[in-house]
């Protein structure tokens, strides 16, 4: 794409109102614009960026099983009362009194996909069954002051899991457990997410959270030195050692949660009454899991993880493009002219380019560059061309080094 | 992807409570649920064929300049105030009073889009420029009943164009305008869908409107016997003649609305006083257009169009899968071997298919396909592998043919 025709621009500074640093580097940046707290638009790069991170959760998420579908945000008030979540859930969106129906905003999904399910799959040998969608939720946060990590909309991927006993979805619970780690890998948080035990409510006595280790997280842990497992505060006290290994050592870190899975067992499916026949006959009830990861918080915590003082850093795999090309000609200069030549070739190629053929100096092409992060920068100059040259620079490293443009 | 392995099944009836054709056909097939009037949820058969509606929609969008963006369904009151659309507008979900904010649902984003652009789009260097989503609308819709066709919730494109001056609007407007009619062609709609004019409202004399003919259409539409070109019955009482080649006759017909183009001219850049620094530096107000599609709505209408007492019949654009291959063999058998191999041949070489490898009558399984409505099935018996072959044919066809294997 051409720079020149993106209509969005990088911001000198960040918008005043604005705490989070993952959203000030992303509002500067020009990914996001906030239209109030805790709700964003995502502009053409920040829509790349968020479609790339839903991509390769689709990917992983399907290899392990899960069936996509999409339901509504709209959802019936009567399945929240028979949850108890009606009232039960303070960050529910209610809307009442204004229409013929009353409605609340998906806040998560448990109320829809259980009987959804339960329509399609009444026999054992329907199960098991995982069903999962990528879709917008509302959440009436009262502090939504994290940028993209505690949104009152936001994307989120929610798989919800099926399963005759406990032991079936205690194997399946592992598996997505392992797509998890392998989605963490390929967006770049690989080394830095753990997992950690948390409070498992009325049902289970743990639930995992994934935790991204980084000084700006919300959240305390305690990290095993032995096995890199951890413990969320909320239930260190109880839990002095390493519930994976054993291990003694635990050391408290800052963290950002990345995702978080969830033995449901029949919380949600003896709500609805959901029960499965048997191959005896007899009714049993539906034993469930669910399991979280939110694209949009996703990305807000690769910026803060991610970044200098220039801008973003992003990972190749969910950069808006892979190669910045950056010409520093005037319009139908030579320098131009070869900058217009690589980039139909590299396009031609299936390349993704952003091509900075503006009209602007070469410091603010640069600066612009550093803020949007794209993992390589392409310059062609003046200098480079007489010597048959590009300069070619990775976003992490501050020299670049000279390559012959036919080898590009 | 085996059809043993999909959680939902076919229906033998329609819901009692759907009177709509498309919602029946559809909820039938299982490509939908219905969570309530108005709002269903895509189960995985039709959120790939609502995927692939909205990927061409994207493709041709994208090709007039449009610049994908994604605006939030959860947008301020205050914007929707300033236009004069949040006590206008009827249908506008509104969150009142539950919060320490209040807000609207997105029935349309003109109140987000504009004071969006006119963030970065100042100069009339930074003009014309094009921006759009596909993204989920919200509307109150007092009678919600004819399934995809008039939602509570739905999915649209929404396209918005920002010009310079009238002529710039003009000129733009005739690329989607001949844009939307590749989108039709492309979905299967192509020949029965037609220009059609409707009232302007306060700016313009006429709006544009796209009508798919099909006696169980809303809307009466009348068509030019010689160019195509129709009057919508809201101003045929005034137009008398057609508007495009003054001919005059106009046949009466049933038609649904598949898609509108608007000239909004200053009405909402003139509400959130956005005008641009022309180049004498004068301000000058920023014209501007809009353009729906609702792919869900096209979704329906496909269903509405195309289908006989068996089912659905998909176009191949559009279809969930290419391929619907009927094995009518038993597990491990001769003929489920064949039918196996084929599969993987299939899949391999890229090609979408849906594989009934369940373990139930042939009777069932070629309901089931007609129900589906697949373009393309290949039956795998012991008849035509005797032969050496299997047999192919098209939804639309009464009878197949042999095909050898290796030939598949």
């Amino acid at each position: 794409m051409k720079q020149s025709q993106l209509f969005t621009k990088t911001l000198r500074e960040a918008p005043k109102d604005e705490v989070s640093l993952n959203a000030q580097l992303l509002i500067r940046a020009g990914f996001i614009d906030k239209l109030m707290a805790g709700v964003y638009t995502y502009l053409p790069l920040g829509l790349r960026t968020l479609k790339k991170i839903q991509d390769i959760i689709r990917e992983e998420i399907n290899a392990v099983g899960g069936q996509e579908v999409l339901m509504p945000a709209l959802t019936p008030k009567e399945n929240w009362v028979k949850t108890g979540r009606w009232d039960g859930l303070d960050v529910l969106f209610r809307l009442e009194g204004a229409s013929d129906k009353e409605y609340a905003l998906g806040a998560s999904h448990e109320e829809v996909v259980t009987p959804l399910v339960q329509k399609f799959a009444a026999s054992h040998k329907d199960l098991p069954c995982a069903v999962y969608q990528i879709q917008n939720k509302f959440r009436n946060e009262p502090r939504a002051k994290a940028g993209l990590l505690r949104g009152r909309e936001f994307s989120m991927k929610d798989l919800y899991s099926f399963h005759k006993d406990e032991k079936d979805l205690d194997e399946y619970y592992e598996k997505v457990k392992a797509a998890y780690f392998k989605i963490y890998q390929r967006v770049g948080l690989g080394d830095i997410t753990h997992l950690v035990f948390s409070s498992g409510g009325t049902f289970s006595k743990y639930s995992h959270e994934f935790q991204t280790i980084t000084e700006y997280g919300e959240d305390t842990v305690y990290i095993c030195d032995k096995c890199g497992v951890g413990v969320n505060k909320e239930i260190s006290a109880e839990q002095t050692t390493c519930p994976e290994c054993g291990g003694k050592n635990l050391k408290e870190a800052k963290a950002i949660e990345v995702g978080n899975i969830f033995k449901l067992k029949t919380k949600y499916s003896a709500a609805f009454d959901y029960n499965y026949i048997a191959e005896d006959g007899s009714k049993q009830p539906v034993i469930m899991g669910c399991y979280g990861i939110g694209p949009s918080r996703v990305m807000g915590t690769i910026a803060e993880v991610s970044h200098d003082d220039g801008g973003i850093i992003w990972p190749e795999s969910v950069a808006p493009f892979s190669v910045h090309l950056i010409s520093l000609g005037k319009n139908g200069d030579e320098v131009a002219k070869t900058a217009d030549k690589l980039y139909n070739d590299l396009a031609t190629r299936g390349i993704e380019v952003l091509y900075d053929d503006r009209d602007v100096g070469a410091g603010a092409k640069f600066a612009d560059a550093d803020l949007i992060g794209i993992p390589k920068r392409i310059v062609v100059s003046k200098k480079t061309i007489e010597q048959g040259c590009v300069e070619v620079k990775s976003r992490k490293e501050e020299d670049g080094r000279l390559v012959k443009i036919e080898e590009i």
